[in-house]
């Protein structure tokens, strides 16, 4: 048992909805006042919190870099997580509620019944993401929570050590990509690219071989591409794609084999595709 | 030109949310009165259309097996099917209405702006299903929509000719199904099995080398039981998986290989990752 990795926490009963020491949790859908959002409509500064929901990935934010604050929960997901927390003086606070008081601080009911809050660590810089790295993932453009999530979960799965955001991607640390990613935003190593063309440069500098993925003239098949030791790969929303002058900063362009010419794959699936190339080779 | 190929409708203007004609397209998100529902909650008969949303989903409705009888939309995707239906007496029709009225009567805003709704036709065999196909996809126990909807984008992107559901899946033509499916669910010969163990059977003494994936014990690595002329590929819902005596009837059990243990695949990306194998060979 390794009770050393354990939580600790002070368990506080909530019973008034309007209570603030909640107020890390308070309209979690709430378009202007929501929580994990870095900045507010209006432009004033948000909260910039990290939240997780749901035992899962609860238990995945406790394992990462991502220290939480707070939980808040109700008592049936406290008992759930007794491997991962344990009650004790001097700890973080565990908000115990009710599921109809917790639905009226959050907004709505959750299903999942417990929330814990970090606010964020330091980001890491591109060169800090790559450095131990064999495997990267490098978005541009991808701007939909969703399939932001699914890569993480992708990239967990399939052996990608970590994932570069390009211009344009939305922000991996908002609450829908952490639960969608099933917490795994929280432990795959990502950076943010201040520098698109500098950073495209230093994972060629550093021995990535830099593939494009692209259903377009002038690309390889994936499976053709995918050779050398270090692997980076690059994918575009969908529709737009990457953009040329991307591609053309790259080692080479590759094509999943498609059957019926004009539908892409999903972007999270496309990606999910190259890594298992990379990692079945 | 494909005159021949476009579908005439007669236009007609509703402006009263209320009327009749529209009801096809009423209350589409109502739990008890949805269009596309075979049976109703309490057991009585619903009216099992099949809902195509969307200038690229009712294109695909028009060009399927799943001919609509009438359609409902915005001007302006009138305008955008241009190609694909002409203006003339005795056609089907487009009921045509402002977004406001359009959102009153289906019970919420549709960006997509335009629908289109088909009887279901006659469902296919499994052995009409199959006929000429030389990869299947096989389905057992997957009852998420959004999942389905996914496996039939990600069958027709990756060359997968048929689609069989086993025991436990939810019904493919529900709208948010071949919503997410891009269509393709109306494109993809599909069938659902009522003879499970006999169709399994079936596949095998047509010439089938059958695949069932999972994580678990005894199974090889994918690119390994990808061979032979036909495949299929069983796959089941992420937690439970394939059953054991599911899986006892098939030629080989086949994993992904993953990189952190416990996580497994969403169902559509692991099933993705086995057509591309199929197709990559």
């Amino acid at each position: 048992m390794q009770v050393s990795q354990r939580l600790t926490v002070e368990v506080i009963d909530i019973t008034d909805p309007a209570d603030e020491r909640v107020d890390d949790f308070r309209d979690l859908n709430s378009v202007d006042r929501r929580p994990d959002l870095p900045a507010l409509p209006g432009g004033s500064v948000g909260k910039a919190l990290v939240i997780a929901e749901g035992v899962l990935v609860v238990q995945r934010m406790i394992a990462s870099r991502f220290s939480p604050h707070a939980l808040f929960g109700v008592d049936r997901r406290l008992a759930e997580l007794s491997g991962d927390v344990v009650e004790g003086a001097g700890g973080i606070p565990f908000y115990r509620a009710s599921k109809e008081v917790m639905a009226e601080v959050i907004g709505f009911h959750l299903n999942r019944g417990v929330l814990s809050a970090a606010r964020r660590p330091q980001a890491l810089t591109v060169a800090a993401a790559i450095s131990s790295a064999r495997t990267v993932a490098v978005l541009e453009g991808v701007n939909d929570h969703e399939n932001i999530g699914s890569v993480f979960r992708n990239a967990a799965g399939l052996g990608v050590d970590a994932v570069i955001f390009g211009p344009g991607c939305a922000d991996p640390l908002y609450r829908r990509c952490v639960r969608v990613s099933m917490g795994h935003a929280l432990l795959v190593p990502f950076a943010k690219s201040d520098d698109w063309a500098g950073d495209l440069e230093r994972l060629r500098g550093d021995g990535f071989r830099t593939i494009a993925l692209t259903p377009g003239e002038g690309s390889v098949p994936l499976r053709q591409a995918v050779q050398g030791e270090k692997l980076a790969f690059l994918v575009g929303a969908e529709g737009p794609g990457l953009k040329e002058h991307t591609m053309r900063s790259c080692d080479v362009r590759a094509h999943i084999p498609m059957s019926r010419g004009t539908d892409s794959l999903n972007v999270a699936t496309a990606a999910a595709v190259a890594f298992y190339e990379a990692l079945s080779r």
